[in-house]
């Protein structure tokens, strides 16, 4: 983020994406240890390019390269260094090389370096930074995880509300410091409660004597300290919000939220909701396999038991399995279009109950929709795999059990993948968590059995 | 994103949000035709917070609805309406409200509204409009579906790169119109292209002598206008942009892409993602069941040949099932199992394709952990699964069977999980296209064929 401040007298150049011959050329020069033609490399890119350089490449050419290039690794690059490998990055560093890179960095970005280090690294930062900064860390660090209070920069632009725009550009103007990306001044009446926000584009563009509080944006929202960071991110996506004051109990402005934090939150959220629903704890391609061993053991293990569940339910019909083998054949389809049909209303009721688009106004419609769709597509199923099953097995009663099965695993299905979400939701989880594994423990059982069930009493 | 500037003599207030105790008392003052009790209801609500009411309700709510507020519904809550219910709103508007809420509209709000109708509500549109506004959008919609060109505002805010902040505030002060948002002023040289960008706040708190291209970002970027879409979104949420300029083929600037726009795009992309995963082609909640089932079809068919690709493998070994039932019994969890490897290995390897972080450089060291990561899950399985079957049915051979099945397949699973979705992506397309389905066909296969197979060979 603070890329406009550091060297005015540049002038202002392209930027270099990353590409693969790039980072090919860096492993060349790490391996050959040609520290020149490292610099050259690297001194292009951007803070967030040369963090993905560090994400790509192995753990031992990062060591190389973090040794090689380190008095130029600063505080933008540890910010932009996915967690999964930024300890290891920290670890690598000369401690002055360290130190001096935290103390270049604004507040929330210092925050969220410390979030994920262990004790010993912590303390050090903290007592790398000036006295007034880390005060700043310290109350930050004393929201809660996830919280805005966590997320917020302290720096904020405020201006009594009856100021003119002549008095706040003069003030901007004598300011020692300013944040190095901000939008909006603030207006703030004598308690420090904000109250208004006005835009840099309506300063500039209103006359000196006009008073800012009648520029000011029609609507603001201020966001409590308290508040989850995937609730600021929602707000921020919905009201196009471009920054919002953050405000302690008592409504006083204690910092400010921008987008692009709001926006990496929002990314984040994504992330877990599609590695969540796919039964993965966190995932990240730097991890060595060991690592990634671990994150998908859990919900493997998980699957594991549910299968033996289904397993369990099929060696009910080992009698009817053995007298007609042709059971055993087909009984994988009830269950796997079950399944999938479960899985799309899963991931249709988690993405609808993270954009709030799934509320108590239209649940019932909701679930109707998925009844309905579940028994239509289980009707057109069933008239399919019934005819395909008849010729086939030459015998008209096992396409019509195979059809009476999925209409049935079809509606089971339509249930499981709405409810479940739902359910978790309202117990106070995160329904991403009612992963494939979950869900379709419900349609194996369901399928399983019914087509079974069904078998034994129609062919026998 | 016209919140701001309307009505600058009001107060700001703060923003009311939605809860489904005032979407109900909505839909009562509708069904009682309340007309004065709905005004109340809807003033304070945000324009996106009107669009989701309008998204929560049933059909012949929203029509009653539209019907007794239409006076009210203006281009911001049209440009917030999900598309999918887009079309139904704009039919049941009286004309000349419509015309009324297009003509407030920036161009780019325009043309994404105008790209979901058919012709002849696009004709009414494109003539409603002013001149001027006209020809820029249908400049914009001369660019490709899901570029750059699409998603920028024209109006741009830019200065000659000689300029003094002095000689910039005096040009904004002197604008008759400036765009509803902006947070640059674009430097460009006397061929109008774009050579720097220039913060507000740099402007604000800078001296009026100031050069302006002396307080330029350090580092910039343009975007140009065949771009697409989702590489936009890449772009500012990798380099962290608030607004970059968009040039045409000669580097000429022909507008701006904001933040807000970006955000939105990321979103979609995200929304698309998660469903594609789950192979829906696409959904939205107030779809009605016929459109549900519609949607879900196509997947669910394909899902079903591969089903009975999958029997057909089982058939092969009908005679072993025969003398052995057990089997039938335990293939699922074989099957089951790879499934869900192959789906954790897929959202890993989605996610990681879209934020760029799987490339050339290191897709040899992420398919070998991923094969490492399979054989020792699926050793461990193995064991699991192994043990359990010994236990369960009192044959250690069985118990060798499976668990060799199971690494046969954890090792498939982790091949598919990752190389059909690689696959996809070099062939130029979406690698989330390798929905559930896809890929678990090939577990699914495997793991019947691996544990019949080897049954046959060591029980019979």
């Amino acid at each position: 983020m603070a890329d406009a401040t550091e060297h005015p007298e540049v002038e202002s150049e392209e930027l270099k994406g990353l590409d693969s011959r790039r980072v090919e050329a860096i492993r060349e020069a790490v391996e050959a240890r040609d520290t020149a033609r490292l610099s050259e490399l690297m001194e292009p890119l951007h803070a967030a390019d040369i963090a993905d350089v560090l994400e790509q490449i192995s753990s031992g050419e990062r060591r190389d390269l973090v040794q090689m290039w380190s008095g130029k690794i600063d505080g933008e690059i540890l910010s932009e260094i996915d967690e999964s490998i930024r300890e290891e990055v920290v670890d690598y560093l000369p401690r002055n090389v360290l130190a001096e890179a935290v103390r270049e960095l604004d507040t929330d970005d210092v925050v969220d370096i410390l979030e994920d280090l262990e004790e010993p690294e912590k303390e050090f930062i903290l007592d790398a930074l000036e006295d007034a900064d880390r005060v700043a860390v310290e109350q930050a660090m004393s929201y809660p995880e996830y919280s805005a209070g966590r997320l917020m920069q302290r720096e904020t632009v405020a201006a009594p509300e009856d100021w003119t725009v002549g008095q706040a550009i003069d003030f901007l103007r004598a300011a020692e410091t300013l944040p190095d990306q901000f939008y909006h001044v603030i207006l703030v009446d004598p308690r420090m409660k904000p109250v208004g926000n006005v835009t840099l584009g309506r300063v500039l563009s209103s006359k000196r004597a006009t008073k800012m509080r009648d520029i000011a944006e029609e609507m603001f929202r201020t966001i409590h300290a308290t508040e989850e960071e995937s609730e600021v991110a929602y707000l921020f996506n919905q009201y196009h919000l471009i920054s919002a004051p953050v405000v302690d109990e008592s409504d006083r402005l204690v910092g400010v939220i921008t987008i692009d934090d709001a926006m990496a939150v929002l990314d984040e959220e994504h992330e877990e909701d599609i590695l969540r629903l796919a039964g993965v704890g966190e995932g990240s391609l730097s991890d060595n396999w060991i690592e990634t061993t671990k994150q998908r053991f859990p919900w493997l293990f998980v699957n594991l038991l549910t299968a033996i569940l289904a397993s369990g339910v099929i060696s009910l019909f080992e009698g009817t399995i053995s007298r007609i083998v042709a059971l055993a054949v087909l009984m994988p389809i009830v269950a796997s279009q079950g399944g999938n049909a479960a899985t799309q209303g899963l991931a249709v009721a988690v993405r609808a109950l993270a954009t709030k688009s799934l509320t108590e106004s239209n649940v019932w419609r909701v679930i109707w929709r998925e009844i309905a769709q579940g028994v239509a597509n289980g009707v057109l199923f069933a008239a399919v795999i019934g005819v395909i099953t008849y010729f086939w097995f030459g015998q008209p009663l096992i396409g019509l059990v195979i059809g009476a099965a999925m209409i049935i695993n079809m509606f089971a299905a339509a249930l499981a993948g709405l409810l479940i979400p739902l359910g978790l939701e309202r117990m106070g989880f995160d329904p991403a968590l009612a992963s494939g594994a979950f869900v379709t423990t419900v349609t194996d059982v369901v399928g399983f059995f019914s087509f079974l069930w069904l078998a034994g009493l129609v062919l026998l």
